[in-house]
């Protein structure tokens, strides 16, 4: 092997892309922006650029999401490298995407108001440009993966929430719906939950018991995993 | 954001790592090879190269591995793409690893003779060149945790095996001793094997019973997912 293989690479492009679901009023959300440069201008994309030589993929993936809509302190997790060939028109690029789920209360005055990002329910979300349908697949997919293995939630439910919430968060995530019973005795099974002396009497005259997570089996299970499947 | 985005982007080199984990006699094995250029000449690295701009990553994959080993038809997946600015020391490069676990004596042949790749124990691997024990760390993890929610041994097992056979996978993989008992009723539990009216006699006079796949259920298992945890 020759030792000038360094200077004999091939010039290829190096993108991220951050996929950004949201749970808010027990549904599932994505966040997009609306392309403001060629090509594809006008069409709605995941949030994008160009990794820089002084920073690492982690970096490059909260300098892009916080560029571009305001949001930060996100905890995002390298999902997969796309890089087919022609995945972009203007120039050999690979996209390295990003994920998170977050709780879109808690990040929504983050946004930049005057900036094109947008929340979309995922049913209803616009196509979108190169294969940032495939990222969102892939991401969906992850994420199903996640919920079925490790207790979810923690980040994205109040403290204090009803067992109809836990539920409902994960319907959305694996988009089915679920047989109440089932759901209860399986969370329970798990001995990640503690019900408190509370009811949220919102919903209904007779009210829902208020639970709360116990961090420590709840940590445990994260690492251990568990199978949810119900 | 300007229009000429695509040409301000920085030069950044990117390679691809091939990490190849073997079963062989009930152990678990990584190939390695010595390199063969600076930097870190004759320092014992993974399988890597770097990718052309006529392929994609998986290709780039599939072709350095065999050029270097002679393996091929090796379902590799990708794992991570790491990206530290240091972590190579001629040129800011990213690296696309990939990951594969393969049955060593089906594909003994295949590998080249006068080459310098080389199986070792993972126990008694050497150390590895720039950010690749890293690597080797995160595919160990990815393959335990695969092992625990899913079945495993289809590909690396002959088409008859005992129950020692499979519980040795296990071991190698999960880096512990299991109760025979336990995984014996633990496996039994997913209702995947098929024990057939033959024994193998190589170990005892009394003879072990052997076992095949149901390949139906196991199909089923991998896709719907197990907690393995005993």
């Amino acid at each position: 092997m020759p030792s000038n293989i360094y200077s004999n690479t091939d010039k290829i492009l190096i993108a991220v892309d951050c996929i950004i679901f949201g749970f808010d009023k027990g549904a599932l959300k994505i966040l997009l922006i609306k392309r403001d440069f060629e090509p594809e201008l006008g069409k709605w994309s995941l949030m994008g650029g160009f990794l820089k030589e002084e920073e690492n993929l982690d970096e490059a993936a909260i300098r892009i999401l916080y560029d571009l809509t305001g949001l930060r302190t996100i905890y995002m997790e390298q999902l997969y490298t796309f890089s087919k060939v022609d995945r972009d028109p203007v120039a050999r690029t690979l996209s390295v995407a990003y994920y998170a789920l977050i709780d879109i209360a808690m990040h929504d005055k983050e946004l930049i108001q005057n900036h094109s990002a947008q929340w979309f329910s995922l049913d209803k979300a616009p196509d979108l440009i190169f294969d940032h349908n495939k990222m969102v697949e892939k991401a969906i997919a992850r994420l199903k993966r996640r919920a079925l293995s490790k207790p979810i939630g923690f980040e994205l439910l109040p403290p204090k929430f009803t067992m109809r919430q836990l539920q409902k968060l994960y319907e959305s995530i694996l988009n089915k719906k679920l047989d109440k019973r089932n759901f209860i005795n399986k969370i329970n099974s798990f001995g990640i939950l503690v019900r408190l002396d509370e009811k949220d009497t919102n919903a209904s005259k007779k009210g829902a018991y208020l639970y709360t997570f116990d961090k420590v089996k709840y940590d445990e299970k994260v690492l251990e995993g568990f199978n949810f499947k119900i």
